[in-house]
């Protein structure tokens, strides 16, 4: 267990380190961010900053050396850049749930392994693979890259009228799976945390629209029956557990009618949890902090509806206009450059329960 | 108008510095704080920091050249170091709100010309004035440095009894006021914020209860009938429009029966400003930053019942515990030292309204 004034270390220096250290400083604790040259607005808000690739051991052991516990905002944190920090100190979440989530076919065997709902999936190695997995599936199904895909990036459609050819090419002939096609209501997701001492806790289900691949808005209450809203809340922490999880973890899911099913795990804080800043007694960024810091978690009652936007590209330069509608939360997360679809804020709307 | 990626200027490096920060990240506002070697808990959530004495004027231009708006955390600013900053840019609130609220004597007859209700008072310059005013008074009194006076410190207490030369050489013979001793039934106070377009807005007013003449606990709704608060928030916007001020103001008041009485005036966010973290739609530390970017302000609107407890001295130790209360949002400010009478953090606790 930290005490307060200890240093928590954070690979990434983009918008969520920079809300994690944010929700750190309240606690009385420092952050120290490592990430590499380029625009990172996490260090704004840091105690200490590391600017070094992630595949510099040297950098990696100074900074290892020169704080308390890890942790990271990303998912695609290289194997060997956990290895070298994991010898030093602790790195939470595990590298053992890193290596689970970064692979789209170990994280789908995981889940399915835990006797949770998932699409069908199998694995693709060829086009002939695909073929045969295509057919399969009658036809329909989403080919994704097993690793570093994100917001829609290595994926590609498969209708029967899909040339399987383009389509593996378009995925870079890399190991892949198809999953099957779910034709879902809506997307949601449930954000849980978790503490060493194994205690956890879950957010409401919220519900997402993305436009795309990147995620527009947030809701909640989520447009589901309450009994589907708490099978979600017990998955995440399903899941947090089988993992030996410490830390914020996020479950993306489809809902289907009355069924729900595991879409992906995201092993960090979320962008669908941004909304826990206001909207809930305890963020999820104070909550990654607390469970870090080997600390208890807080409660995450929410306060009334909700409304999360983000501000994607020039969605941002509306800010004035955000500033002065009374009771919007605005998010500007300090990029030096905006560009089409880059996420430069969010804002957040708390509306009375019952209006 | 500054823009999202701009730069404010803060001297002092303390708890009202750093949720200051913490506050104008999520605007996208840059912090530079400024504040001379010691233990500064602000240079850890700060982009760039100087660390330098307020007299080193060197220092205060280069700190002025890089920053677009300049603001403090104390009221103790010295008028040369305001007057060397203020001709390279803007300085809010202005250095005049400075200089009347540095002064008892000016700060009072300053409120007494605006009409506000306040309590009798009296220049002191000498044994023979204390002697003088002490008789006019009834023999009661609270005698007062006209200057730099914080927490109880440069403070006696008059009574028939007293001798006033041993009060006279407590306050060190300074420039002082006798103040009428005031048979209060509660301290209160009100803060409030003024934009650079001149609008206002004022939070709810508070409740105080001091120890060892520190503040300890906030708690709202005050029980006082609410026109007596709505009284309170109109003193507060009105002395933020008589120093034509720009930023959050917190005026003290006594309530005495059905009368307010105004104590003193900071102009600056203050201690009993904390619960609105939490405890309001905007918080003083985010107005305090949107009025002094020039931007507009956030409302005010109050989240249920509020109770803020300071953390003084060992108080702080107890953090464990806290983080266990469910509800309780904890503040430490992360400072190296814990100090008999120091302030290490806060607690706030927001309460059903009708709980």
């Amino acid at each position: 267990m930290l005490k307060p004034g200890a240093t928590i270390g954070i690979l990434g220096g983009g918008q969520l380190a920079r809300m994690m250290a944010l929700a750190a400083a309240p606690l009385g604790l420092k952050c120290h961010i490592y990430a590499p040259q380029g625009d990172n607005p996490a260090f704004d808000v840091a105690a200490a900053v590391t600017e070094a690739d992630y595949d510099d051991e040297a950098a990696l052991q100074r900074f290892a050396a020169a704080v308390d516990v890890i942790t990271y905002e990303f998912e695609n944190v290289p194997a060997r850049t956990a290895e070298v920090l994991a010898a030093i100190r602790p790195v939470h979440p595990n590298p053992h749930a890193l290596a689970v989530t970064q692979d789209r076919l170990t994280e789908k065997s995981f889940i399915r392994d835990l006797g949770l709902p998932v699409p069908d999936f199998r694995a693709i190695d060829s086009l002939d693979d695909l073929k045969a997995a295509a057919a399969a599936m009658g036809g329909f199904g989403v080919l994704k890259t097993r690793r570093f895909g994100y917001d829609g990036k290595g994926q590609a459609m498969i209708r029967p009228e899909t040339d399987l050819g383009a389509a593996w090419e378009k995925v870079g002939q890399a190991p892949s799976i198809l999953e099957s096609f779910v034709p879902f209501d809506r997307e949601c997701s449930v954000i849980a945390a978790r503490s060493a001492n194994g205690d956890s806790v879950a957010y409401e289900l919220c519900e997402n629209e993305h436009r795309h691949h990147i995620l527009a808005r947030t809701t909640l209450p989520a447009a589901v029956p309450a009994a589907l809203g708490h099978e979600a809340m017990a998955i995440g922490e399903k899941i947090a557990a089988a993992l030996d999880y410490v830390g914020v973890i996020a479950v993306e899911l489809f809902v289907a009618g009355d069924r729900l099913l595991v879409n992906e795990i995201a092993p960090r804080v979320h962008n669908s949890g941004h909304w826990t800043i206001e909207g809930a007694e305890t963020s999820q960024f104070e909550n990654h902090i607390r469970a870090v810091a080997g600390w208890p978690l807080g409660i995450t009652r929410r306060r009334g509806r909700i409304m999360m936007d983000n501000l994607v590209g020039d969605e941002a330069d509306r800010w004035e206009a955000l500033l002065k509608e009374p009771g919007v939360h605005l998010h500007l997360y300090g990029k030096a450059e905006s560009r089409p679809g880059r996420k430069m804020g969010h804002v957040t709307r708390l509306l009375p329960e019952n209006g």
